[in-house]
């Protein structure tokens, strides 16, 4: 690009003061350039942390993002607060276990084959865990949903681990003492990302100690995000999705 | 006893002054009863943990409980040092992988059914394992090992749960991220003793990580020693077996 | 059992795909039979953690266990949800000290000589210690108390520890600096599983002070679950005092 | 496979024993499969831990993976310990920044397309980062490295983004503050594994600080593997990578 | 000041006791002076940490200052006990997102050149950022304020790097990995105050992630105050900003 | 003691059942003696504890305590639940600031020359200085105040070093960094009781920055009691103050 | 002092430049006064911290000393140091248990009455315990010794508690779980100086366990001083005993 | 420059691949551009961390700057390697204390007026405050040291306070309890750069007690560097001072 703008500059056909305006065009959006190109080969949605955000911040927010025609996924909102925007833009759909809302404004741009597994410890880490399965979902993605596996009744896992060793990607999601993505990971080939929650008590020290298991995590093949970032272990699981989709 | 001294005094069988030293020792001795009861009772060693206490001074200790007819368990000793003891004492064995040394003086006095389970994630964690099954063994328990089962690997621990199942009592041992124990707990319906190793690299820190997994376990039936406690791993079992091996 | 089916398959009373069923129930069962067994064996009750979970998820569980001929034991109910609860199934008997409820749908299948004592420091760690007794009391275990005998007038421990020396096992509560276990450790030849409490202050945090006190313990036979787990001690005591009522 | 051999025992091919055993065998070697397909699929080196195993005791491993024909990677070998397992086993190549060892044994069984890029903020960082790179080209994929291209002269890294902007997946090394990925992570489409080194002093705390860095990222994207963890990351990535270069 | 004093009493135009007076004020107000010069010289106000006191008592100390003639400046005031004190002295003026109040007496005593950079990586940082802005604003010197700059879309701190630089001094303000002051460290060469900030969650650790990135920081220039501590991250900056225009 | 109820016995004064009952009521009394001891001789009050106890509980304990003639001292006493004493016993006077009541029963039984300096850093450490300083009055002791003279502003401290100086003891209470102790006691010559509180933000962590301050004070003669812990500190210095009221 | 100079230059006694000359001293001297009171009046040694001082820079710093007539207290030598300085100056004599030397110049100016405690829980602990016993002896003051009195094996504490209740003040040691100065606490009527030592392994952390219990510690009249801190904890005794040891 | 170039390409004067060239030159030097213009502007030399470097390499570094007629400065250099260096380069002065290195190659390009104060609490903080002050001196910089004057002796620091108070700025360090900086904090007028120091035991966690210290201090106008940061101090100072010393 910066070629041809020195092409056309050389022939007369833009002067120097428009060729700077260009460069400094090319030069500013030329790291945002990223975001835009993702979202325009992926399809993928614009995503909006709501946490701390207030309705009327986030309606706006979204009003612009819906001119310019984007699927548009909220993640951390409160009821309440999803009621406000929902008032406002009633094309969103909420959930109220994972605390997302979805608006989808296009079609998505592209297929995918094949499915991501969202594996689960415990009941009470759903919350998170469904925050990664939407997550995947609001970007066209199959997900398949493997909840209340936790080592402490290990055969609840083994039913289902064939169904699981065919994903291409594992989300994997406990809190407590954070074992799961361990057993998972000495059982699947593919890679895990594994998400601690803050679900425990006592010395859980609102998860580290989940963290720090998975972390530690003698399986291979086991990467981390922060406790309680469904979306991070969602949104990592996509990135590697969408690679498998594509031929390189 | 109390009532027996102070009978002989009402029967001028003893004078006041021969009751007062009569019960001074039964108060000194009050409470160091219980070991010495322990011994009698059960033909356990007595235990010295030997990090930090001079060769000289283990000698001149094993010296004392020898002349009346201990058995003597040493924890926590460097083969250097170990050397020394034994070229004073040479009955002592010593075991270079658990660091600990016995010597059997006599007979075990009660002989126990069953069998005490050591199970072990890596074989880096031997030593602590090995620290647990030889305390076990210098009571004159029979241990049955089950080494190198970790998490990372499941079908390993598999091949062996039946017969895990069938031990009074399990010492699970694991560094890392220390899953094991909330695995074998699902497993077994006997308790567990869980112990922590620093074995590990990173944000293990020393043992940091496996020990608040194993404090956070999902499963039932867990309790926890300190990191690398072997001897405290073993020395539970030890009294749980025995409770197996009693009638109440 | 499998040896079973296959000698029915090849004696064609079982065609492969009834045997492949069988096989897979079986295989889906294997690992969850030991709850089963360990309920149909000891008549203990399916013990639900109410915490986090809502009034009508806990009466649809209930109801399911209910129809099974299962006694229910739940810890950790705030007082306005046990109330709902009580409200749909009134047989449920609510323990407000403990946050526990029990309903006796059976009797205990199997009788236990002996009893389990629960220790603890001060009045403020009662409700940990009432989880734990409650615990033992839901399984048909006799506990005795010895509450308020903490380290700083030990006298009060002295005039009861005939008694606790002849309790199975002892569960030891302490909160603060956690001292107690240490104390009784050194005073009973059965096992003591610690329970720290989160009572406390300053450079407390939550617990952590008498979670390593317990932790670091000179005294042997001590081991530890996570911090408030009033529930996890007194099942540990369950399950070793019921290997002292059965014969190996 | 369980049809097939119920099959044989329905038609009286099989006998009850030998299917019994076929099954024992199979169940042994449900989970282990994993392992041996991984390779056979991909040519994937057998990897060994090298920190605290004795060289005679990896001599040993080295020769039975060699007779059953794998190639073989070993991590964290200090020059000692390297030089004596060469002495017995000369086709091994050491390594001395990554502290790694490769015997390529037989051909990759894979060719893949694309590269994964391993981007270092600093000098210190180099033997994780080659710990990385190494263990990628011992799975036969192509690594290029962006190396000393650390956050504090940010120039550094943008004069080669564009280079590793193509790559599969990024996997980016940095000690001290660890603010690396996060740069990288908004400037690249493709997932990153973090790798947190304790390169750094004083609040550094053995690599903490870059590891909460890491975790807390505002990029999304980005997962995060153990401190120091260089060979955790590679692997990821070469999972990854394995991927892209399948279809589904 | 002494020399003159004992020169007064040699010449015997003060007593001895008039003396003593003298040098006890003088000695009580040795340090004190330190304060009352500054505001002399500068201009800048009195300031009071509004968090923990009460409204009436604020509204004391600020009558107090205003007759002695001095700017006001509070910091931590929420907006309830804010209106409290505007009901009694009207001419405060309260800023809802630094949570600051305002009195201005006096015109500032000083002018002052350039200005200072008050640099923010996230909307959420506002608060703090903006604490940093007022107080520089309430000693009279000018801010610019560059804000949701953050590292993860690090274009968009590029399109404003040359007006930073010219800044006297920029006070970075983060939450989160608190990455921003490195990059920027990187790009300028005054000095830096870095401001962590409480945003974030999980492994954030309320606000330690992002102190123990800015205190590692492998940029020169940089010096860190407390989290969330606006007010010293501006203060400190008013301190340099202030030599900047002086001569010496 | 034990002595002559020896020879009562042996003088056929006492049965030996008399005799062990007494000797029973001896051994429990035996270390609750120190307490009643204590109380006798000084004339110290009896010391509740109020947070965690219910209003009902402290009055019923109070009652009984008044009965035997005590003085009552309670601390952590919310204003709600002491109203609720107050309507009880309304000879209970409460102090709104310390959180703390006190009920004179009797005169003290002990007259004290001398006082305790109480020194406290900033306005927000107010309500443990006081604390601490009404322990001290509830034992009949003569306090001095001396109040925020933080290091921050050093010449208010040295306005009143000379009337420090001339106590028996100081409790020194800073939060924030915690640094008043390390400057007085290079001032004074008698033991300092250090108190840190938690007032303070951001890496203060809740007292563990004033707490790990005054453990590492370079200043001799200075020890420290728990974080908020104004009753310890004032306790312990009433012990101090006790011993040099009296002849050895 | 003041007043007089002030009298003399108003007497035409001392010129103005005299008297500032002898202010500045005065004032220089203000602070300093306190440690040279400290010693003409008690009689107690110059302390030198040794720990990280080379023995040149040791032996200049005694000579100096020896020259103004102070006994000499030296703590942390090392055995080498030691004799290095001991060739210089063959007074001094080392102790190698506590690591501390003394040179005895002159008889102590003050005899003191009653004694200080020094209770220590195990053997481990006897350098800390020995290095406080050093410092009070060095202070010409006599201590008791009571080691190996540790909580698990309680009778031993009993068999000299009452001893120990006669001291003025006691030292009481301990590392592991740290629990014995809670037990002495409910013991004895005086003060109590706690030390924590880093003995233990494992959960301990290098003696944090330790001092996290003693600072929580539920028995009143304890405070703290940091982890192996033998000479604070002698020298805090020191201040308390010589108080006793005064009238005021 | 950008302007520039694109009116020679449209005069014919620059081809189009020419000018590509000279603009991503121009990219690439960019950021650069600061570095170099920091040192052209300022003649502040060179600095290079010199920990984990190995002496040929620093060789290498020092001649190719050399080439470029800079000024060297070498922090963190052992004395064994920095002899090594000095073989091949002898014009390099090495300092022991500090363990730095100048080359002095040219003379400083800028003359300052002013000092900066260097201040340090014990003499066990030497080393990082040499650090500070070789690399103010190696900008050619004055620094003026005020050495063990920490507050435990805070008269110490009085004989000084006159000569402090005039410096530009002070870089203050401490180890152990860290309070120096909170109180020269109160006594001067200008920025301090707080460098907390390693030095201390214990519960001082290698400089955590000191780093929380100062970044809690309660004094305005301070900033914190890392752990042993001396370089990290006196930079900042440097660049605090330079602004001093320019009109802006």
């Amino acid at each position: 690009m910066l070629e041809e703008i020195l092409k056309q500059v050389a022939a007369g056909q833009l002067s120097p003061e428009e060729a700077q305006q260009q460069l400094a065009t090319f030069e500013n959006l030329g790291f945002a350039k990223v975001d835009h190109h993702r979202k325009k080969r992926q399809g993928f949605p614009e995503v909006i942390f709501g946490e701390g955000k207030e309705a009327s911040h986030i309606i706006d927010i979204s009003r612009a993002m819906l001119s310019k025609g984007d699927n548009i996924f909220i993640t951390r909102m409160e009821k309440g607060k999803a009621d406000t925007v929902i008032a406002a833009l009633p094309e969103f759909q909420y959930d109220e276990v994972s605390r997302t809302m979805f608006l989808k404004n296009n079609e998505f741009e592209q297929t995918f084959n094949g499915y991501i597994a969202i594996v689960c410890a415990g009941t009470s880490d759903l919350p998170v865990a469904e925050e990664a399965a939407k997550t995947a979902e609001a970007c066209g993605i199959e997900v398949r949903r493997f909840y209340d596996v936790g080592v402490a009744g290990i055969h609840r896992l083994f039913a289902h681990i064939d169904e699981i060793r065919e994903a291409t990607v594992s989300v994997v999601i406990a809190g407590m003492e954070g074992a799961l993505p361990s057993v998972v990971g000495g059982l699947v080939a593919h890679p895990i990302i594994a998400v601690p929650t803050s679900v425990g008590y006592g010395a859980n020290f609102h998860g580290l100690s989940a963290l720090l298991t998975m972390l530690n995590s003698c399986a291979s093949g086991i990467s981390v995000v922060n406790i309680d970032n469904g979306f991070g272990g969602g949104y990592n699981a996509v990135l590697i999705h969408q690679i498998a989709n594509r031929s390189i």
